[in-house]
């Protein structure tokens, strides 16, 4: 593939300047369509060091208002970034609708430098390959645009342009060992390249572009850009039907078939949380220390007690090393972009532990019943959403999920109290009200939730919480038990590799 | 101060843990309150390694809501953020309107520790002394409430327990190098933190308490937190009157004086643009290379020419260095903070240079003419942004000003032209005929801003544009001007040190 690639004849050079230029007076002209087509663009820049791929940018923006567009440039991650999963960065960058991310090199060079630096294993490549096929059918699927272009350069044109920039003392410093490196394993790389390319051009498929002739690639780039978004004006914003994956699930009951008499008494809650708590804190020692993340998610009726839950719960933590994210409506910079944005932006570093009070499953609950999303998104979402989940885990992290159950007589209690309670009346608005209208609603919802997501790394856990104390005490216990054996799984890894 | 402190007489344990819990209740009532009043809080917890500011701070938050507060421990420094000025990350933390941010230490810790490191001068301590106190009174003059709190253990406590902690396997690494070093020079940093509270104690005092008495503690800063927020709610919202301090200033003229004849022929003009472009990139080399930061600040009339004058500067640049931001109203979680806020956060790295479409001047202009904002407010923004600017350029950033000027007759001529050419009409609105009809206000506006604001580090550069060309070409030349000074000014002071 890129063997065959450097045969290519010339071309007048006024013509192409000409071009270039009409080109960019036409993506000029394409910025407002955009906007009010509310499509979103990610155009990757991948290729070799010293192939140009920053010069290639700027001829890209050089027209363009710097309202409409963003240069992402992740070359070299700080030590913090590398505490999230490998993807993180990407998603973090996506733009919002009708805008435009050009990224100066991304997830292929990231996950291909890793790996024949030998930092990650063979299998963890393999996994990481899998994750962009799914972050870029995940995007697309949203309405995103990918634009993916590889910016080639032989072995040669590499040594004289790396070469060229060393002598000059005032571009020696562009010139990192990594780049070196590149050229001495120039072979190495290529193949790598041939071989990345080869397995995810499926979803958006990679143009080669000649690096050693600027002009030629700058037209080629613009075209390619130019006919992509004119093809999405026309077909209009595209969304994405349901896949199907076959996820292992766990076996979940219907919510009717839950029985919710559990108590505990009020000495033994006393005596048991106290422990549980000790527990936990020893054990938030424990996977700070190890770089575990930990990511919890609470769901619920309201009024099913997620708030007290979760109090219970961090006191026992270091406010040091957790953070709980109470997620309500998207404000205008996340409603704008792919639903999921707001969930990885807000994912913990590797040893802290993060809390969701309401989570990502408000796409099947909430966006399902008041119809702020359509059926295929919503359908859409049971599979994205298992993908998500299984990233996390693979990442390293723990994944637990709460389904806080209390039957409708005990909410209704629960509404009046608030109600008649004067420190308690903002918790209760009419929007509750209106939630437990539609009760069936949301008990058809969750029960197909339940049943869709209750993968084997990531399992839903019913928590009856008619009993306060009780659902308390379940929820600590199931935390204890999920850390105690990651901790084990942990040490198994270390002794292992 | 801090000798004199350890003589307190135990107290009753019972009655200690009931006034408590029941000063929890209070806070968890004066939640909601703080959210009707709109009054952002900042709780600072100063103190020694092992003092117990984690514990502290659970039990100020354990009744509280999550959605009301966040938890910053800023204890570690990523390497990313030691390329933001010292005040950044601290800015970057304050909370939204009615919520409250507890900081696990804050700028008194960064600033002690890398000055008994050696790691910055005197001086340079001095200074830091300086910015918090401006930064300080900037937040209380902005409405936010500061409670600074200063947890103390005596030399051999502290030895204790990091003895305690080094012994437990489980909780050993909680103990840095930093640590130890600070119980070996402990009284050094007792001499260091005496000095630091009493300069900077008159915007918000400091409040000691003892840290070897945990509850007592915890009780004491309850109170001092519950009652700072009663006066608040009973006071309302705090609004900072005009504060005067000589800024030497450049003298400006009056847009009215100005001669906006100048023009520049177009041979003379392509030429120079290549040249002062060339030039350009070959700084901003120079600039990565050493890692100075620059601010570029364009403000101007609607249709002024601000759009095309960056772009001319940007294709210049390597766009792996440099970031647009357009300013536009502001977003929810901005217009929620200290209006400064969404621009401390848009800061460049080292290195980076930075270019903001319209800046924290539409505090005094649109912001002032449209009502945005208050008298008062406003009045106080010509001295707050000053102490921003100095804060800037004492952190080492260039920082420039352009106003881009034209005359009423140029921009209806411009105006009217966007309206004719179809690929225009996106850039004029219903909003720029209104602003057109209050040139006078903003006319009123913009000299005082000029003659208020032109500081020696940070200076005003009017900039004719009734000739694009010319003025485009004058910028440049400014820019250029003034970092090829600033490079020499680095060398000298490379020598010099």
């Amino acid at each position: 593939m890129l063997k065959d690639f450097e045969t290519k004849k010339r071309e007048n050079k006024t013509a192409l300047n000409d071009e270039i230029r009409q080109l960019q007076a036409q993506l000029l002209s394409q910025q407002q369509l955009l906007m009010k087509a509310k499509i979103p663009v990610v155009v990757l820049i991948e290729g070799w060091a010293a192939a140009g791929k920053g010069m290639l940018i700027k001829e890209l923006i050089s027209e363009l208002d710097p309202r409409f567009y963003h240069v992402e440039s992740p070359k070299v991650l700080p030590e913090t970034e590398e505490r999230y999963p490998f993807l993180y960065q990407y998603m973090k960058a996506v733009p919002v609708n009708g805008k435009v991310t050009f990224l100066d090199s991304g997830w292929m060079e990231s996950a291909i430098r890793k790996y024949l630096r030998h930092e990650i294993s063979k299998d963890e490549y393999r996994r990481r390959i899998r994750q962009v096929n799914e972050f870029e059918r995940q995007l697309r699927d949203g309405g995103y645009i990918i634009l993916k272009i590889f910016l080639h350069v032989g072995k040669q044109v590499q040594f004289e342009r790396l070469f060229q920039l060393v002598e000059d003392h005032s571009t020696e410093w562009r010139v990192d060992n990594d780049d070196l490196w590149q050229q001495k394993e120039y072979k190495r790389f290529l193949e790598a390249y041939d071989e990345f390319m080869d397995k995810t051009g499926d979803i958006a498929g990679w143009h080669i572009l000649d690096g050693s002739r600027h002009k030629t690639a700058t037209r080629d780039a613009l075209r390619l850009l130019v006919q992509r978004i004119d093809r999405a004006l026309q077909e209009g914003r595209y969304e994405g039907v349901t896949s199907e994956e076959d996820f292992p699930l766990k076996e979940m009951p219907k919510l009717a078939e839950v029985d919710l008499s559990p108590v505990i008494d009020n000495d033994e809650y006393k005596k048991e949380l106290k422990k549980l708590q000790s527990r936990i804190g020893e054990l938030h020692n424990i996977f700070y220390r190890k770089k575990i993340p930990v990511i919890l998610c609470f769901e619920g009726w309201d009024a099913a007690g997620k708030g007290g839950d979760i109090r219970r719960l961090t006191y026992a933590l270091d406010p040091r090393g957790f953070d709980v994210h109470p997620i309500a409506s998207p404000q205008p910079a996340e409603a704008n972009r792919h639903y999921l944005w707001r969930f990885w932006t807000r994912l913990p570093k590797t040893g802290h532990i993060c809390i969701f009070d309401r989570t990502w499953y408000g796409r099947v609950m909430v966006e399902r019943i008041e119809g702020l999303c359509s059926e295929n998104e919503w359908r859409r979402a049971y599979h994205e959403i298992n993908e998500f989940e299984r990233m996390l885990t693979e990442w390293g992290a723990v994944v637990l999920k709460f389904w806080l159950h209390i039957d409708q007589d005990v909410q209704l209690e629960r509404f009046t109290l608030r109600e008649n309670t004067p420190e308690k009346q903002w918790k209760i608005t009419d929007e509750d009200w209106r939630n437990r209208e539609k009760w069936n609603d949301y008990e058809i919802a969750v029960d197909e939730m339940l049943s869709k997501t209750s993968t084997k790394n990531a399992p839903w856990h019913i928590i009856e919480s008619n009993d306060k104390k009780y659902a308390r005490i379940k929820t600590l216990r199931i935390i204890v038990k999920a850390l105690e054996k990651a901790n084990e799984k942990h040490f198994q890894k270390t002794i292992g590799s």
